[in-house]
């Protein structure tokens, strides 16, 4: 077997201090040790999510969270708009829908992120929206939204509530929650956080609350007062992912250690060698419009001639680079570069050459080392100080 | 910092080998490496259910399990009855209220099992009840449920569902799922499967899919249709806490080594050390009635003039044995010592010991040795081969 390069968005490596967290012995969730552990782990979430709102902490998937930002806001019949750039803003809107809220949408070509003409004028004509949901990263096209742009159009009615899906984002990508006013944003352990996969996190302001109060759509598990009553008491209402937590405790600090406009220097470092290299090759296509790309993830279009779960396998199965396949209708169209969380410069240095070794061998001939130059270019200056 | 007896009845103590497990680098939860984790881990579970039935594998606390047993089964305003012999019956009955179902219950008092005459009453004279919900081993009184007398009075009518909640309970104390016609098992992974907590998993018979098909709850993240169709695809639906499932097949591995039968027989003596034990000491007693007494928690009046907290935390900082408080309206009126999962006679001499120093501490005299001599003739015994 050779060495491990898990680059897909998601999960994303674990730093070896942070796994072996999750090797520690259990403890009484119900006693002063988990409570500090929850309490503080709480407090540094709130750094990185750049918010005096309430964070809650759920044992569950991003999807959970999603779940939770849909079930303890509205009530039946409710209209909302979801922006859709990809499988995960369509999974919003199935998520509102199965619930039986009224369910407008804006969607994009794959690759292209929402124009806040579009916005304006969609909420304009539809005056009873009383939600928004935004993807903040999309991680199926590679799309990051203009959230600035976005959050001040959805905020030029106040009392109307802007959820934000940054389970691909936060961390990675600067999301100042409290500056923009988003009311709800959802994100989740295993991408830009650094830690396995099994928690999400959410974050409330008092508009959602107020909201909260009047939601009528059924809840208990995810329900998020229960969860900020228990907090108050350092708990939750019911056993925690202990190990996960011990594990996202550690990682924040890391993260906040390292400091989080760093990290977000890194990652646009990262996105952009990645971006740069692809475009180097001239055979491969970055599917995302750069006036969008995402600097956690980077689909991209092969050569014609060339299958990218193919490619994918040949680098994988020579080199250890684990990249993503397509989602939703992209499966087997496209291939994807996950650089979110625990990567490095030399992981992406790595990755570009697996794919200029493979594209070779697979028939693209002359590309070796066009890529990795121009990615060792970025990365130099990047390091010079 | 004394050593960790962790005694309580979730999450329990991890043994080593499955907490290294948890400490393994991430893997692609699309890749073939996960599908044959998620794979073998379902098959290795079937045998613990005692079931040819689908098992599915959900990222989320025992209480996650249990909502999907109700969203996924019924519709709206359909009359289901739920056996409340505690707080975790009580929160089967809360599920279902949030989601609008109509709601019978049976109410037994603190530490009594359901009697089969009167589940068979009520019945009876609710014939338009559609499913029945019952606690196998309720935590929060110590009492364990006939289930083989239960289950016969809930099937005499075949296509009445019969879903239970064996969360404390599932592979300490034996539960023939398919020879009970058990329509719906739940149960998680930090008690008896000796796994750190954050996967619930659940059974669903062929009568509970056709019960799916017909069901108008909604539901998304905890949809067991979608989780089957994956799981046929060997994937999860959403990103699964990865790490926790690394450490489930250990610890079904181990426990299926070890015989499932030598399980059940292991809880079977340390249930009964402890109960005579503190029968033994003469001033402490026995919540639960002992028809039902369980052998994966002893709930424990103390003398009356000694605070069951405060004993429990001389003995957590003397002696590092937590043990759980009372929950609900048992709070500060008891205390219960876990003996579930990777709980060895060992560990009960020490709880045992540690109770009688305690107690001698807090004014009752005399009783050193008293419960522990009881222990010992017991375990002398089960190990007498």
């Amino acid at each position: 077997m050779p060495k491990n390069y898990l680059l897909i968005p998601g999960p994303t490596p674990v730093p070896q201090d942070v796994l072996l967290e999750m090797a520690r012995e259990m403890i009484n969730h119900r006693g002063a040790e988990f409570s500090n552990l929850l309490k503080s782990s709480t407090e540094l979430l709130k750094k990185i999510f750049k918010t005096n709102n309430d964070v809650l902490i759920l044992t569950a998937s991003g999807t959970g969270g999603m779940e939770a930002a849909v079930v303890n806001f509205f009530s039946q019949g409710e209209e909302v708009l979801v922006g859709i750039c990809g499988v995960f803003g369509e999974r919003f809107a199935k998520i509102c829908k199965a619930y039986g809220l009224n369910v407008k949408t804006i969607e994009t070509e794959p690759g292209k992120g929402i124009e806040p003409e579009t916005l304006e004028k969609v909420l304009k004509e539809n005056p009873n929206i009383k939600g928004v949901f935004l993807t903040h990263n999309e991680t199926s096209t590679g799309v990051t939204n203009n959230l600035r742009e976005l959050a001040y159009i959805v905020k030029e009615k106040p009392e109307r509530l802007l959820i934000v899906d940054a389970v691909s984002s936060l961390g990675a990508i600067d999301l100042p929650t409290d500056e923009l006013k988003i009311d709800v944003v959802v994100t989740a352990s295993q991408k830009a956080l650094e830690t396995p996969p099994g928690l999400a996190m959410i974050s409330v302001s008092e508009l959602a609350w107020n909201y909260n109060e009047k939601a009528n759509l059924p809840r208990f598990y995810f329900d998020l007062k229960q969860a900020k009553k228990f907090l108050n008491e350092g708990a939750t209402p019911f056993t925690p992912a202990v190990s996960i937590l011990f594990a996202l405790r550690k990682a924040l600090e890391n993260i906040l250690n390292r400091g989080l406009e760093n990290n977000f220097k890194r990652h646009m470092v990262l996105g952009k060698a990645v971006r740069e290299a692809i475009k180097a090759l001239g055979v491969t296509r970055l599917l995302a419009d750069e006036r969008w790309a995402s600097d956690t993830v980077t689909p991209v279009v092969p050569p014609e001639n060339v299958n990218p779960d193919e490619l994918r396998k040949y680098i994988r199965n020579k080199f250890g680079v684990v990249l993503a396949g397509g989602q939703g209708g992209l499966k087997g169209k496209i291939f994807r570069i996950g650089h979110v969380g625990y990567v490095e410069p030399t992981d992406i240095l790595v990755a570009i050459s697996s794919i200029e070794i493979a594209l070779e061998n697979l028939g693209c001939k002359g590309l070796r080392g066009k890529g990795v130059q121009v990615a060792e270019e970025i990365f130099q200056e990047y390091y010079k100080d």
